[in-house]
């Protein structure tokens, strides 16, 4: 049996479907009812179930975004760092492993292959870097699971959101048996606030930058994949195959869903930050070859995205 | 057997001096040879050593202060509030109690009674409050801790510092058995760069305001009793009775120690803010009727004072 924590958020909920759709055994905890959140709560409940495996879905993402996160401080490292350190800490303690919800925007930018050289580039906006992203893809490659976040505490600039997810990646990694696994950029056909296909629909202004994202059922499939095929214990990026910008998934929008509206984007990233945004926030490119080596199948960007609009089912 | 961590600094090397001084047996651990950040290292540990209680002195301050715990958040994350829960944890686990040295710094202000009104100010410094501070000292009173922080994430401004000493009290609240003691504003009779006495008169200028203070000894010495008297786990302000200000403390100094040279002080708060110090600092006064009901005797906060000074030893 798995016990699932922080299973009516928009991860959690995916995560329920697809158990179910797989038949499989799981048990969910109402926190109002079970502090999951103190150790030796969330210890005796262990002991009591022996869950095959425990997976961490509960965080703290800041209404209406990550934005709200600088302000209460106190609840985005509760739920984002203490609260994946107390399941780690009580896993270890009961022998059971555990898998946690982690996230890609602990990295800024991409790794570039030019003229025989590789190096890092936190900001993908300039001008001829996106012009090498319209000319030369293949010259843009993402951050592996050896790369340390760049887009951090440790390194800033950074968000309060990302940094709080960037610590506790370090504070649990190693802890007992577990998984982190790193979303990016949840999407998939069901309009709603958290998906990054409504969102784009919904700014005012489009925000043009590369990105890896992660359709979440491909997510929750890929995770729960992991698991049963007991891949090593670590750190995984979970995101579909490939990258794309903002601009391709307006194109993508436009062409399959042909909305009313047309779709303008910031002129600048300065504009961006002076107007829409307040706290940095995180575009980055994630390699997914270690998760890949392991069996587990992904879709390419391109195809769920498709696959996503194709299926569209806007919010009634 | 006491398990004491941090033994190397300020507050830790005064709890083994104490411990010696009383024969009592305890252990150190050594960072660099066993990692205690870690929950299963620190778990082995317990259940080997099995120690009557665990005292907790390790944590982040910044170098050369507060300040330097703005930039170096993921630290002050981990020393602060990841080490003592990760601590708590494995007391719990083990079935050890735990005494960790916390900080009244996440307070600000005092408990003013005027008019059979008692309210809440946290800034001592206005015209009115100095001036009611020296004619009627009896209508001053301390945070107890009954009392939820007043300068933390959850009510700010604060300090990165204090808002990670704050966080660090409510997510160990409760957690297996152990004391929460507040140290606020340490000093004794030996010159260092971290005595309160030393600070004052290296200070190029310095800030009026008022203080409950801890004589480092008188701390060490009552956390320890309050073990042995096996007082109620929980939290515990431990600073010497009454409270002190700066200007009191500078006429002291210039009385007992007769320095070469003349104390100025800051003209106002603006200017403190603006030429010396980055983040706002915690001034505030603690009330220790708890502490005094539990039987433990403390000196008064002019008594440590004059004690330490006519003690003084220069830092060679």
């Amino acid at each position: 049996m798995i016990l699932l924590l922080g299973a009516t958020g928009y991860v959690g909920q995916q995560f329920a479907s697809e158990l179910t759709a797989r038949s499989r055994a799981f048990t969910t905890l109402s926190r109002a009812k079970v502090d999951y959140t103190r150790f030796e709560v969330l210890l005796k409940v262990l002991r009591e179930l022996k869950p095959e495996l425990v997976i961490n879905c509960a965080g703290y993402t800041g209404k209406p975004n990550v934005d709200a996160c600088e302000k209460h401080k106190a609840d985005t490292l509760a739920g984002n760092t203490l609260l994946p350190l107390t399941l780690a800490h009580a896993c270890a303690a009961a022998a059971v492993p555990w898998g946690h919800v982690s996230s890609g925007c602990i990295f800024a930018g991409a790794k570039i292959r030019q003229g025989g050289q590789v190096r890092v580039e936190k900001d993908l906006t300039s001008t001829a870097l996106r012009h090498l992203l319209r000319t030369d893809r293949s010259a843009f490659s993402g951050f592996t699971e050896q790369d340390a976040p760049n887009f951090s505490f440790r390194d800033p600039p950074t968000s309060f959101y990302s940094g709080s997810k960037a610590l506790a990646e370090e504070a649990v990694a190693g802890v007992g048996e577990g998984y982190l696994w790193r979303l990016r950029i949840p999407f998939d056909n069901r309009d709603s606030a958290r998906n990054y296909l409504s969102k784009v629909q919904r700014y005012a202004k489009v925000y043009d930058n590369a990105n890896s994202v992660s359709h979440l059922g491909d997510f929750t499939k890929a995770c729960l994949d992991l698991w049963d095929r007991r891949a090593p214990y670590g750190t995984y990026n979970v995101t579909n195959s490939g990258f794309t910008t903002t601009r391709e998934v307006v194109e993508l929008i436009e062409r399959m869903l042909r909305p009313a509206r047309t779709f303008e984007f910031w002129a600048s990233d300065e504009e961006f930050y002076r107007v829409a945004a307040k706290t940095p926030r995180s575009n980055c490119l994630l390699d997914t070859t270690k998760l890949l080596a392991t069996g587990v199948k992904m879709r390419s960007v391109e195809e769920a995205l498709e696959d996503s609009l194709r299926h569209w089912i806007p919010e009634s």
